[in-house]
């Protein structure tokens, strides 16, 4: 027996928002005892890592939402194992704030080489397998349309598996980078994804809103 | 292609609900070994600059929540940009607990005066950007009645312009007075913000619950 | 112009679920550095206060969310003063962790006797206000059927604004009794409260889930 | 009069969701300063146990919030004394996290056995506490078909409720495994119960999506 994903999207439309939420958790107030002579103003600047890293999992955080939801607009039934995948899914997105916050800790301190890359390296690491759930997820639904709606023109499907493919590809290759060259050679991916993203293109468009993972 | 809001809306929802209540983690109990001879109620008194923060911050989200639906009303379709400009929204909305505890920890030193202001032109500086957002948003939407359920009165949609902007603007004359005159000033400008809110006008009663940004 | 109160009611439902789970973030683990010879066991039992303040404080919330939800099926519209004034009742709701933790912290000090009455009775104040604008809310909507989707039987009418009046008053008794006789003797009427709105009685039946505030 | 449980469904799924979200915010971050000589990358290491406690509440939860939700498709109204149930099942698991933070701290020091084997004899008792409550919902609403939308087939309520009935079982006989055995005996059970509620029975498939408490 099978069942209406409703309830099921309800749930996880929650779990991305409060992640999304308790991010801002880690943003600390500059407190006036460790200011040590320094003005407010320095020590917020001080700490734009911490802003930073804060932009970067929104960001990716949000664009896997929308893709959740693009994603869900083709799915009409849910069976166990793709619970399971999707609650799994789920417990990635729920970990974020943890990296993020190595991340932003790590950022701040230019003279721990090593462990600035191992940090940024755990994030895009946390990425990565997020986005390979997501590809699981779809693969698993779409396989002959197991759990689709109507059937999926196979031409749209494989452009849409192509477009899916691109997440874990980029957060792999940031988490590479991150331990080659450097924390912010990884990060750089980040940029690049979010202006794909943010981009309109003609399978965007046929998506409705537009992304993959 | 393009796609009905209401599950977007109900994500907004859910981070609105979710950023309004993390404010109160900001507000912490005086520890009895902190006391050092005063009572509780002499320690509690002391920290009223927190609760002001935290009313200040309940209200201020509280209102763009209501403008943010009352926006909604009009808005039967989403599209990419759309989503990224809401997206950049919620980010603003997310990150209010960290400018309200930022203003609560330096309220309360009046011999940080530099750093009070500046910590209240943060403040205001968020709410400006997040009123901005909230303005792109809604005219991208309206122009040309591109996101619109239905064609809207262009009397009535020029009234509707006109009173959102007040946000972006009085959030801006706050971030100045904080600057040139002092934290107080800047925060002035939020009792009369929340007085006009709450009053009922023309607009408002025919926007049905009566708010801009 | 009116509207439906659906979206209103789900932000609310959400603000509610958000503060009844926060409370337990202020339940902190015994650390190992901090146990000083005694075992696990003792730390655990020596921090009953703050179980005790994690339930009142969740079955209180739960109480008042259930009352909401009773409150809200009668509600056909909604407008602006009702919005203000459901606004404030939801500040009210977001304030609860602070002086659950306020509590849980004073009555684990037996020798602050007048600063653990106090922290009881900033307790009992904080829901004396919500149990207040709970019923400013319901009269104003109530009021010549304002806003209710059917005639209210007159008579029925009468025993809901009776039974509501409970709360305010319940509560405000408590904050005495903290005041003058003890925390004890004020939280006494707390587990009054509990018994009565989880026992079935007439109106309770008849409201369908049987509470009032 | 008995109502119908839709808005107790979305509250209930709120309170799991924020619940389940709210685990990560144990993992601590290993800061510069108290790296002492350690790469990040040991540090990081050696807090596994807390990663350890995260994957099995989060897995713990999720399976109860799906058997939830699956019970929840019975369930045609609600009263008083189903809402009292379902209320207390829900402190339940919002308290889960400080169990989870309790296992997490004391799994990390092997020379604290008998603390190690409480908190992890603490943190099944909760869990027993949890599917008590769960078990007794079910047979509330299920007795005579009380609460019911349609008869049960007797045969399928039978195994139903003998499946319901592992979770209090298996989370007790991890409680006295903690005590007597060790804190990894206790733990043991939980990868048995998750490995049986994600491979797909006969009864799970009939359930829809397959799980017990």
């Amino acid at each position: 027996m099978t069942e209406s994903p409703a309830r099921l999207e309800a749930f996880s439309d929650g779990v991305f928002a409060i992640a999304i939420t308790l991010l801002v958790l880690d943003i600390k107030v500059p407190r006036v005892e460790a200011l040590e002579g320094h003005t407010l103003g320095a020590a917020l600047f001080n700490q734009w890592p911490v802003y930073l890293a804060y932009v970067f999992s929104f960001v990716t955080i949000l664009i896997m939402w929308v893709s959740h939801h693009a994603m869900f607009k083709y799915i009409a039934r849910t069976d166990q194992l793709f619970l399971v995948l999707n609650g799994l899914l789920l417990m990635g997105i729920t970990a974020v704030p943890f990296p993020t916050a190595l991340l932003s800790e790590y950022l701040q301190y230019a003279d721990h080489g090593a462990d600035q890359n191992l940090a940024a390296a755990v994030y895009s690491g946390l990425f990565t397998l997020i986005a390979i759930l997501f590809n699981l997820l779809w693969h698993y639904a779409a396989r002959n349309n197991r759990l689709m709606g109507t059937r999926l023109d196979p031409v749209f499907a494989r452009t849409l598996a192509r477009r899916y493919m691109l997440g874990p590809l980029a957060y792999f290759i940031s988490l590479v980078l991150s331990l080659v060259v450097g924390a912010w050679a990884g990060l750089a991916v980040y940029v690049l994804l979010a202006a794909f993203y943010a981009l309109p293109t003609p399978t965007a468009a046929r998506l409705g809103s537009g992304f993959g993972a």
